[in-house]
């Protein structure tokens, strides 16, 4: 095995990005043969970490290395480390083996990002060839424990989406109010009447109208909105019943 | 060393206690002698995690048998992985060596609880003899990166203590209102007026005051306050401005 990397600690990516219709995460191919049977499943961009790298610079080589995605704002999640994660399917184990990492066991420290997909198109981004955005409504089962970290991952979206800006890191720099209440529907798993939705929305200062509205659409085309951090920033009220 | 153990992953864990005074952590003391000179400093409870636990059950057990303090809840907080987190100052490699610890890189998941000390008291808790309970301010140059550890504690706690009815897990049972103000000051580190405190406070239904006072004190005995979940779980407002 690689003497370069720390046997026992891995670092795990749970990037999410939304294309105005689905939350999507990326997951990477994982192509196999167990017992003369081919498999193609999918994991997190993941990997061991380095005897000489700072855990969050691991993060950031891990990811772009495996899906070609480079500065990406990465946060740290939370640590996962139950005894027998990495050993819930045979197949995982011929998968290590094969790969000739350690069987041992491996904690691994789980990194968030939020992205929205137009961004990426922006960016000069090529994906490696098996990199994939998969809807996290379809995420299949994954190697390892991947599927609990990518619905902690969701678990913690659902919470700060409610009291931090943390939605317009997903939607492109200027949104119509269609998009911003499907946008909350679709990560809070929930419908929302349309007029009760723009009321809420209009008290919030920091979503601001702007002098533009869509082009080239089938339907009456919508004003465009845009979110102030400016505005955020003087306007956000501290957030809690117990502040003093 | 011990062949139980992981050589590279360890759990640090930050118990902060409030004893109607000071915010104080639960720190080791470690006393060695380098180059001839007898030291002693402090270091948070931790060690190595085993092949056999979870990471969760580690923490609970490092605790207890370093401090001898059980049945505390304790939340994951963050992991930190510097390359040369336990390279700080020479004595601390000194002092890997003399307990026959890898002198090889090791990241650490740090815990994080919160306490009162009545609590404490209340309950049969034997304390290990070298566990010792220390104001946050007074808190000297610890061994390795573990200031920092506590600092990000802090940080939380502050963040927290405006969104979320933590406070009463500082406090005892029974509070008066000048006991919780005194809080908010100690851990925000600032003062407020008594006047408006109390306005703010007599907003929030699930600080309820309670049919009973403070005896034997040499002052005008003040009325005793709780908080209810209850009321809290009923009343509470999503807390932040982008809820819809």
């Amino acid at each position: 095995m690689d003497p370069n990397v720390i046997p026992h600690v891995s670092i795990d990516c749970v990037v999410l990005g939304y294309d105005l219709d689905d939350l999507n995460v990326l997951l990477i191919e994982r192509k196999m043969v167990y017992q003369g049977t081919e498999y193609l499943d999918f994991k997190l961009p993941g990997d061991l970490v380095r005897w000489d790298e700072d855990i969050d610079a691991s993060a950031h080589r891990i990811l772009q290395d495996l899906t070609g995605l480079r500065n990406v704002y990465l946060k740290q999640m939370q640590a996962f480390g139950e005894v027998n994660r990495l050993k819930r399917e045979p197949r995982d184990l011929e998968w290590l083996r094969s790969i000739d990492h350690p069987e041992e066991r491996v904690i691994t420290i789980a990194y968030f990002a939020l992205l929205n997909l137009d961004q990426i198109k922006s960016q000069d981004y090529i994906p490696t060839p098996n990199a994939r955005w998969i809807p996290v409504k379809s995420v299949p089962v994954l190697a390892f424990d991947h599927n609990r970290i990518i619905e902690k991952a969701v678990e913690i979206l659902r919470n700060e989406i409610k009291r931090n800006p943390v939605a317009f890191e997903l939607l492109p720099k200027k949104f119509t109010l269609t998009q911003l209440q499907k946008l909350y529907e679709v990560i809070l798993g929930t419908n929302f009447d349309k007029r009760n939705f723009r009321k809420k929305i209009a008290q919030i200062s920091c979503v601001v109208p702007i002098n533009e509205k869509q082009t080239n659409v089938p339907h009456k085309p919508a004003r465009y909105y845009m979110f102030s951090q400016d505005v955020y920033e003087v306007t956000r009220k501290d957030s809690f019943d117990f502040t003093v």
